[in-house]
């Protein structure tokens, strides 16, 4: 890959997430050389995916070119390649753009939608985990209100305005939030020729409550939100199948909707030459111990998303999500620091700084170690927290101006459909859907 | 379309750029109904392109949702739409969504870049006229980049840094200038391990110099500028072809380039069913008479790019700018509603506001009736109208934001590769390059 070798021991990280961005950061000006590899350019910011795709962000404020976070930092190397294969053999890896060696390999790579195999619901659901897949959503979005100003067949109408999205953690919850907003706020402007007042947004979760991870208290006070936004909650309801117009479930409820959002999990991102038999956990996650290290390797780790490292306070391995990912980064790299002085590595130790989610204008929940509180303070300090964590002093800027003009003018300007999802409607105009 | 009429005229506009927009605002509350189609849902600000293709800005702070423009106006309709085929007889429209009636037909299509019948050029050539091009631009240069990085065939690398625009125009000027300083001040950090002082930026005029509608004092203080900068000028040039990596001229001149940036001309958008033969002039512009009027008709206008209004002032037609598009826009727009009060139409004149560019960083070049002034101060006036022009004021913030940004920390940090633009780099292997 045309990289020169140095006299310090590389370490290659794959993957320019959470996980991967913040070691890098800790490995600065130390002695090593380190190579980062990711098949984008840039950093995405996850949290903020969902309002890429509602319309209220434009997706390169929440994304971060890679080659600037490294800028200012000696030694090191980015390339926009994708990992195909690790030799562990021989330390390296394979790559689109041909091999790399390693002698520390950090692997990185996150994670991925979990359709838990179900083919159909992964061909005509849609996912957002990327920006190109928000930015698909935003589009389908408008395209489907734009397509049922066509039609006067009002089944067909109210399956284009009928939006399913399954799954009630935190994405779930803020996207149908969102989505009322845009429904209460935006479409009986935007269409004042459509009935608007007929669209419908379905959250649907397979347990007694949403937002299962946080408080019962969070839980109950977000539902209370989202039915205060118009969002209908099916508990307890499992989504087994999606043809592209109705959704069924392990019950009789059915649904004719032209989209469904599928938030209801993620798995690893699979890797390939790795003993996967032993070191794979549920989830497709790799274990490893407490130093990041990977089941059966010594110069192998594993951070975020893809990480499972099971203990008696995380049996199942740490949340999927951006703290422990971040957290789990930084330490691994203390840690290689350390070894290169000649000391032993640290067990990492998960400081939960506790979990938010946000439903709309001055709603949002925040669970705390000993606070917990619901509504406006919240969502102020849910907005700080982002803002704090978004990476770049300009999307900081120009997310914050878009917050505050969002919030002034009840208003969400970035609904343009730069790239038309390509969707086939005619599938809509049988009446079957009726 | 699913239109109902109303007891008023009909007036169908075709796009929604500046002219199309400027009319449906004239026309806002008057006793016509108003029906806008275009192909996309929002205005694109045209004159922004090249700063989103380099980076500078994001697409969505330079494109408006139409729906957000017309959303305070009583009796608008918009429908996404493309246009197919006009049917002067029967006062109707064909499109993609079918058949549209209509009283009064205003065609505001635009242009579109003109090859002048080059197939070889259009096919390998970039053209910067809508933002999913400029997308496409900015994603080809950033890949161009990280590919130069993976060869150790200096011919191969210098190929793919190796920029070639053609047109000497604003567009091309401002292209220029603006890889100029990303050549000075982006690579140099985010690619330490390449040489790029060996990045060459080439732009070929065809006549003897470049911003040929502006003043001779212009075009020598901005050629002036883009030397300082950097840029190779290439006057009296005329480029005969591009194979995708060798660009070939009219004399012995050649280069080996990776990317070829077409500005050097446009033409108008086709308009199926008009009576061509005789309205068609040099452009593929539509004749029009001092009402706007296209030829022939009586209920048929254009007005913009698109129209080519001969006058003694004008003998081959206004400019195909903002200026003239949102004076005829406005003009038409008080016509129409003159002619509801039974009063007869007023003839379009033409107010030349002067005309502008912007090379870089504290350079511009400005051309008033009266003043003609270059540098800072021109720079600033440059900026202050275009941003007063933008329409919306969240674009107008965060596009200021941005400008600030770039300005105190001489970066553009939308350098995203978003959706990569799918290249055969193949190609630039084997030893022709050479």
């Amino acid at each position: 890959m045309n990289i020169p070798r140095s006299s310090f021991p590389r370490v290659v990280i794959v993957g320019g997430g959470f996980a991967g961005v913040a070691m890098a950061k800790e490995l600065s000006g130390k002695e090593v050389q380190v190579v980062l590899i990711d098949k984008n350019n840039y950093h995405t910011f996850q949290p903020l995916l969902y309002q890429v795709s509602t319309g209220g962000l434009e997706p390169d404020s929440i994304a971060y070119p890679i080659r600037k976070i490294l800028q200012d930092y000696p030694n090191f190397y980015f390339r926009m390649a994708e990992l195909q294969q690790v030799l562990t053999e021989s330390n390296e890896l394979v790559t689109n753009l041909g091999m790399l060696a390693y002698d520390h390999l950090v692997i990185a790579v996150g994670s991925e939608t979990n359709f838990f195999g179900n083919d159909e619901i992964e061909q005509n659901g849609m996912a957002m985990k990327s920006i190109p897949q928000s930015l698909n959503l935003r589009s389908m979005i408008l395209e489907n209100f734009e397509q049922a100003l066509l039609t006067d067949d009002l089944h067909e109408r109210d399956a284009l305005m009928n939006f399913v999205i399954v799954g009630g953690g935190p994405t779930g919850v803020e996207l149908a939030g969102a989505l009322a907003e845009i429904k209460k706020g935006i479409l009986p402007k935007d269409y004042p020729d459509l009935d608007t007042r007929r669209a419908q947004i379905n959250l649907i979760q397979s347990g007694d409550r949403i937002l299962k991870e946080m408080s019962e208290k969070a839980s109950k006070k977000a539902e209370d939100f989202l039915e205060g936004l118009g969002v209908q909650i099916w508990k307890e309801t499992r989504v087994t199948g999606y043809d592209g117009k109705k959704v069924t479930t392990k019950t009789d409820l059915k649904f004719d909707a032209a989209t469904l959002i599928w938030a209801a999990g993620v798995k690893g991102v699979s890797v390939k030459g790795l003993d996967f038999e032993n070191i794979v956990r549920p989830g497709n996650r790799l274990k490893v111990n407490e130093f990041n290290q990977v089941e059966g390797y010594t110069n192998v780790y594993a951070i975020g998303d893809i990480a499972c490292m099971e203990n008696d306070d995380t049996p199942r391995g740490h949340p999927m999500m951006a703290q422990p990912a971040i957290q789990q980064g930084r330490h691994l790299g203390e840690n290689i620091v350390r070894a290169l002085d000649k000391k032993p590595f640290k067990p990492f130790e998960y400081k939960d700084k506790g979990s938010m989610a946000t439903i709309g204008r001055n709603k949002a929940v925040v669970d705390l170690k000993n606070y917990r509180f619901q509504g406006v303070f919240a969502w102020f300090v849910w907005m700080f927290v982002h803002l704090f964590f978004l990476i770049g002093f300009r999307n900081r800027i120009v997310v914050f101006v878009n917050w505050v003009y969002n919030y002034v003018r009840f208003d969400r300007e970035a609904r343009l459909i730069i790239r038309p999802y390509q969707r086939d409607y005619s599938q809509f105009k049988d009446s079957d859907t009726a």
